[in-house]
């Protein structure tokens, strides 16, 4: 029954339907979240006010550990066939003393600073993007509810459940969810927001002021196809970016001087194309079309929480931060905002995992938030200092702009070390960082794999084992495997539980899972996948010689014998024959914990990774 | 008007419709030859007797050449994405003294063998091929007139043009098109065939017989996921293929004696399954479901002809030769004859070649499936007389079994060179072979590119100038461009034609062609596009350095920076600052003609050029 007027404001009525998330706003982030959480089985409604998709503009550029995130979730490819790959950025700057001139043209991800296996920012613009993420739910039979502004939301504290009210603009009626959770991605001016207690944004709004323009650009500007940052001292900045179809988007610089305050009328496209063209001088700038216009004023904000004291309302995306576009971080960080939030919630509203997991979405992402901030500012700071200052700041910054450097600090997830220090400490895998990319070779088909990029997203933490010599492992092997299986084992007991659950509650499922084959990756387990790594040869062993959890996991068997520095050197050290090493990985492929291990020690360790799992359950 | 019953078999009635080429069959190779058609902007009738497409069994192997082909149409992903990679071979075999054991295991594709860029073969049923074809067709506005078994074909001798009559099964009636050419791609029992004078199969059909099964196998035979070939002392041998959703095929041969007849009515999946699982012991060996089964007697025939003496009918694929299934050949080489076939169609029916240049399908590709059927009477033998044998096969064929190795004859395409003999000779570029694949960065954006992936299919030759150093060669770059944009020169009136030709008959379009931007290489001709690969580094020059023609060619400006060794090397051998390269390449990947000169030879490394393209007008 839906709600009457007089009942509005009110939504402890009876529900129209149930659920157990609703997310509010269907851009990048709300999408991310409902991707990832229909296919982890649960319940989702997609609320967005707008009564299509996003067709032009907006965010478009994807950054290394983005690309890495569709990759796991199959979806980077018509994505990587239509955008357009920017590998460089070069830098233009002109003074009284000379004209318009290169300064320099560099790698924008080189390897030795990023070590990202896709090292370049990905172009194409938002709508794309949301439609990837569209036709993955739609195969899997869950589509956005459009025209559905959200109103409220309550919580009966009787049942704990949330009463989500939103308008339903095709019904012309208002309408009630009993949800578990509510999650607003609803952008900078959030009203999920205002649900949260004590979450206002905190932060200043600069005067800087920027034009966005998209369009096929005529000119006879060299570098019209790299990234550019240009620096004059006439008419202020500008920033190229080359677009899919042929097009270039450019954003330029409206307040010049710092405290300027710019004209609200001269916010158009007409103004930011003249100002383009003088800026560009002595090269020609037309345009043969344009495709969109936009215009913001920087500022740098970040709200005081990002979930309410239940951890039963979260905020994901701009919702939580704003700041420039200059960097390409927004779509980005607000993507992983959700991709941080959609395996804690599966696991927490399956029963599998205490609620306070949850608490930790705030903690992790508002962390990379303050930091995004604190990059941005300074990195418009250093756009206007010019590009002296604005290389050095790349520099510095190009691993947390890459996606590849935002960090989590030590806590519930991301466990303390006890490797020992080495000078290859940059590329060495540390809890709260992600998976550094290496190449392996599959035992069971020798196919060679991307390690980070092999074991399809399917909620479930990965145990790596790895092992100098399978064969003088075989102890530990058996040990650690034996003690996790065993019925006291609180990891034992959690995959019985989750294979319960998601025998009741199945994964949900698209007519392409058949090729990936899920089961290959729970057979031992729903809540972890069991890896080995191992610089053994081929021929050195059999399936057979392994434990039995291991036979059952034949399909993450891994030959490390990548002709290039291999697997565990990256990830670990160089470790001698009678040692392992543990690498516990979590579902958003960030490092959880990691330890090493003489060949003896399978029970310690198996004590260790059980330790390491104490917020199941 | 359709033609009544009184006219069967004499088209020499009105046509009910007129098109430019008529392909019976859609198969793989007719589907290859639509596909390549369409997207040249040919009118083409595609004519199937069945009434649905494939969707089980039948071929599933792509070879590396194959999928490069595939990679170039830009129809790869969906089949890479499902599809499964076998990249190693594993041989096992028993003796009356000893049980079924491993002999061996190796790389299929080792790269110092074979350098292909995708070194595995790619199994997937022909269905999901198929359905790649068919979509990029509908992208393009054009689909299979299914129902429609082809009848005859007459020639008016006064207007030259066909007179293709078929059954319209949905309408009941015969109906008659006219058309230019013809191309019977309908299979082995070809009636296509029947029309070309001369063109009957010549060559042998064994008693050697085959059951082929797909299903999913449950067993503890270690080597599932490998491609594996067995041979037993007592029940014959066994080809195992691991496929696409956790299935596996089986080829079992029936027949284990030479000269032994198999029984028909033991051609059923049971006795297959019997004999198979009689021939793994001591493995169990469990089928879960299956999904196909066929069998087959291996014979290894080659049409005598491929052509009509008119050049105006046609046959590819199966039509024109039959072998064996065991090398995964069938459907690749079936692939390739139409890739060979339609660039040339195009040229000849645009009036921008003359009609000679058809003959050259069929020199080219009787040459290459006389080398099939050659190959694959060895490759059976070799089979039979067990794993030494076979593997020795394998090492001297794999380059031919890959596809890469698919070499054609000197003749009108494919020209002698001048090239001084070198030790790297097995790599460096051959008239009539394949590009060999290089990494190379292009100038324009620095993207990593594989250079012969590329320049997008449009049916156009491709010159690549080679230049150590760009500076020292510019003279004899504006040398060669100046000649060859003269309006003497031959390809510039072909240019000039060719334009007139697209402009008034277009290219098919699909959306997706905007992110191509077919346009940017066409930009000098449409007949041919420029590149220039340079070991000069990106900061010694700018495209407005170059001469006018490279300038309006900058997407095809590559830089030879590869850690690894270069293309220049690659290609031809170390060139020294004062020398230069030209190489050739036709429409279909294939190399024309390569040349060396000195940077004071442009006017006749010009003429060279222009010598090469004595088949255009």
């Amino acid at each position: 029954m839906a709600p009457s007027a007089d009942h509005e404001g009110f939504p402890d009525v009876a529900p129209d339907t149930t659920t157990t998330v609703v997310i509010v706003g269907a851009g990048p982030s709300g999408l991310m979240l409902a991707v990832n959480l229909v296919r982890f089985g649960i319940n989702t409604l997609i609320l967005d006010d707008r009564p299509d998709k996003t067709s032009t503009g907006k965010a478009d550029g994807m950054q290394p550990k983005t690309i890495e995130t569709f990759r796991q979730l199959g979806l980077a490819e018509p994505l990587l066939k239509n955008g357009v790959k920017v590998y460089d950025i070069s830098f233009w700057d002109s003074s009284p003393s000379h004209p318009l001139r290169r300064k320099g043209r560099q790698l924008h991800y080189p390897d030795h600073l990023v070590g990202a296996s896709d090292p370049y920012i990905l172009l194409a613009h938002q709508g794309m993007l949301e439609d990837v993420l569209i036709n993955d739910l739609a195969e899997r039979g869950v589509s956005v509810t459009r025209n559905s502004p959200f109103v409220s939301v309550s919580r009966d504290a009787s049942t704990g459940k949330l009463h989500v009210v939103y308008e339903d603009r095709t019904a012309k009626a208002r309408k009630v969810v009993r949800a578990d959770y509510l999650v607003g991605c609803d952008g900078a001016r959030s009203q999920v927001r205002t649900f949260i207690p004590d979450a206002q944004l905190e932060g200043e709004m600069t005067n800087a002021s920027w034009g966005v323009l998209d369009g096929v650009i005529e000119t006879d500007f060299p570098d019209l196809w790299s990234k550019v940052a240009v620096r004059t001292h006439t008419v202020g900045s500008i920033l190229w970016i080359p677009r899919e179809r042929n097009m270039t988007r450019l954003y330029v610089e409206l307040s010049a001087t710092a405290g300027e305050r710019v004209d609200k009328a001269n916010a158009t496209a007409e103004y930011v194309k003249a100002r383009a063209k003088e800026a560009m001088k002595p090269f020609n700038l037309e345009w043969k079309s344009i495709e969109w216009f936009g215009n913001y004023i920087v500022g740098q904000r970040v709200a005081k929480h990002f979930a309410d004291p239940n951890l039963q309302i979260f905020i994901a995306g701009d919702a939580g931060h704003c700041h420039s576009a200059l960097a390409a971080q927004g779509a980005n960080t607000s993507m992983h905002d959700s991709f941080n939030l959609a395996w804690k919630l599966n696991l927490v509203s399956r029963g599998l995992a205490r609620p306070s997991l949850l608490a930790t979405y705030e903690t992790e992402r508002r962390k990379i938030a303050n930091d995004l901030i604190a990059f941005d500012a300074g990195h418009c700071a250093a756009f206007e200092a010019g590009e002296a200052e604005l290389a050095r700041n790349f520099d510095e910054n190009i691993r947390f702009i890459s996606g590849v450097g935002a960090e989590y600090e030590e806590g519930l997830l991301t466990r303390g070390t006890t490797v020992v220090s080495s000078e290859r400490e940059d590329r060495r895998l540390r809890p709260g960082a992600l998976l550094t990319p290496a190449k392996v070779t599959r035992y069971i088909d020798a196919n060679p794999v991307d390690i980070q990029l092999d074991i399809p997203l399917l909620g479930q933490f990965r145990v790596y084992f790895l092992l100098p010599d399978v064969r003088s492992a075989t102890g530990f092997l058996e040990a650690v495997c034996e003690t996790l299986g065993s019925e006291s084992s609180s990891i034992c007991q959690a995959s019985v539980a989750a294979r319960s659950s998601y025998t009741s509650h199945p994964r949900g499922v698209s007519s392409g899972d058949a090729y990936i084959v899920p089961e290959r990756y729970t057979s031992v387990s729903d809540i972890l996948s069991l890896a080995l790594v191992t610089s053994s040869k081929r021929e050195e062993f059999e399936v057979a010689d392994l434990p039995t959890a291991m036979q059952r996991s034949r399909w993450t068997v891994y030959l490390d014998d990548s002709h290039a520095d291999g697997c565990i050197g990256k990830w670990m050290e160089t470790l001698d024959k009678e040692r392992t090493g543990i690498v516990i990985v979590r579902p958003d492929g960030y490092v959880g914990a990691l330890s090493e291990w003489s060949v003896n020690e399978g029970k310690e360790a198996a004590s260790w990774v059980e330790g390491y799992f104490g917020f199941l359950g």
